[in-house]
């Protein structure tokens, strides 16, 4: 009996499953973030560890064939270098009652590759991610793969939570200023903050420390506005749509589209407003045999499967 | 004989000006950044504190009966105490060779009003300032005033450097993805900053500490291809010039336009794509007597004749 170990790590938590060669789960563990470019290499390896060490106590001491972390932004061959370390000082760590046989069974790949992979089920297909940024991954039968986006809160992230809720914000400025239409935006930031003026919102994105996540998390505010009937809103809300299903129709089309199985994930898809359905539309009636399904499994499942399949081949 | 001091403090330096009656400049001093905002009040007093001791250097002790400064973003109650309680310091200050007379005669404001009442040479007119960031700014003969943007780089600064350099990165992010045109900006951004791949925009743009006034310095970067006859590059700088137009729009309109002077300061008007060119045929077009002017004086100036004004009411 052989196992492997599938690892989804991002910016706020970090999840290991451990998986036999029959799919089955035998152990799960949480930990906190990985994200090594944020946090460092030395806090992501703690995390990962703990993620194993809670995974493996459900199942006591195993056989590890092959191992395969998903990790945010893990594309260039810096990284994966600063990758490899870490799974070098895991095989080390007394910590972990894990017997190592993996020479060459170990998989660093980008966190949209495991989503794909544990969203559908196999990793043939397209995953269009869309939670605080956004990325659009590909990969077809003969293993071609296609990306778009994914480029961070300033250089893309059209579509995603953090553009949707600043897209609100200036709207509300421009609004406040004159400068274009009236918006409810204005006074549902307000109230959603506490603000005396709109003003005040300088107060709360340029000093109290916020970041990408906290901004993001601003989103809904538009998502009710725009369910609420405000046309401002409801454009910001179309204009996101229009941008995931523009990059969609890249990856779609590269891959020679068709026939292919297309997964959502990430908190904006639970908008209110309709995203995914408008979403759907948008792609079913472009595309003929193109199905918009919800994730049958988590990323870390779809590490397993890559996991697996790299044990399979090698 | 009296004499006042005018101080225009800024993100990267502040500069004061000692000027008489007559109008006359006697001294000018510089030092570093001000806005204490970002490095706190004690960094700000020290730096406020030398432009003036430079100054004063020039003039020998002096009686100093009024006092104006113009700082970025000053415009909450909050900041205005902050800023009173730096010049009570300075007022106790045993570096500076001066006897203030001024219980009533201090006046702190937003660095927009110290630009357009230097940029004008008198406090009636419109300033549409365009550096990193924008605001537009005008205040009539009756005394109304009129702001229109200056939300900073995440809530608004249409048209300045910051918003140009970040809108040329996603074109040629988007255009790398194939999700758009494709633009000479791809190669332009990787010759300029010596990269291998414009993936590694992700590695300059969020790694390397780089920040808004970072970013900003490579709006040269889309105005050189604008010049050049790049599509892309050319849509954004004359969507740069329409949001500039239309903040001034609404400025001389709320002040019951025409017969105004607008002067444009900031380094966006020193473009090479002609954005000056386009705004003022913009403006002209539809405004009858109002004349676009390049500054007449620095912003200090305009502090100056502020806290002049000041001595000339109390």
């Amino acid at each position: 009996m052989y196992y492997v170990l599938g690892i989804d790590g991002g910016g706020t938590k970090t999840i290991c499953l451990v998986m036999n060669e029959q799919r089955q789960i035998l152990g799960r563990g949480e930990a906190g973030a990985s994200n090594y470019q944020s946090i460092g290499a030395n806090a992501a390896l703690i995390s990962i560890e703990s993620a194993i060490k809670a995974a493996i106590e459900q199942t006591g001491k195993i056989q590890v064939q092959a191992i395969c972390l998903g990790l945010a932004g893990a594309g260039r061959s810096k990284d994966i270098e600063v990758i490899q370390g870490i799974i070098r000082d895991l095989q080390q760590s007394p910590n972990l009652p894990i017997e190592w046989i993996l020479p060459n069974n170990i998989i660093i790949c980008h966190d949209a590759l495991t989503a794909l992979v544990g969203g559908i089920g196999n990793d043939v297909g397209v995953v269009v991610a869309a939670g605080t940024g956004t990325i659009v991954f590909g990969r077809n039968q003969q293993g071609q793969t296609k990306r778009v986006g994914g480029w961070g809160y300033i250089l893309g992230d059209e579509g995603g939570a953090y553009n949707i809720a600043v897209a609100g914000m200036k709207a509300a400025m421009r609004a406040y200023d004159g400068r274009e239409l009236s918006t409810c935006l204005v006074e549902d930031f307000k109230n959603q903050l506490g603000l005396e003026s709109i003003e005040d919102l300088i107060e709360v994105v340029y000093r109290r420390g916020w970041g990408v996540r906290e901004i993001a998390s601003l989103a809904p505010v538009v998502d009710n506005a725009a369910v609420n009937g405000d046309e401002v809103a409801r454009e910001i809300i179309d204009e996101g749509v229009r941008e995931l299903v523009k990059a969609t129709r890249v990856v779609v089309t590269e891959l020679v589209g068709d026939d292919f199985e297309i997964v959502t994930v990430g908190s904006v898809w639970k908008a209110k407003s309709n995203i995914r359905k408008k979403f759907m539309e948008s792609i079913c009636a472009e595309f003929g045999n193109v199905r918009v399904i919800l994730p049958r499994y988590e990323p870390a499942y779809g590490a397993c499967l890559l996991a697996l399949k790299q044990l399979h081949f090698s």
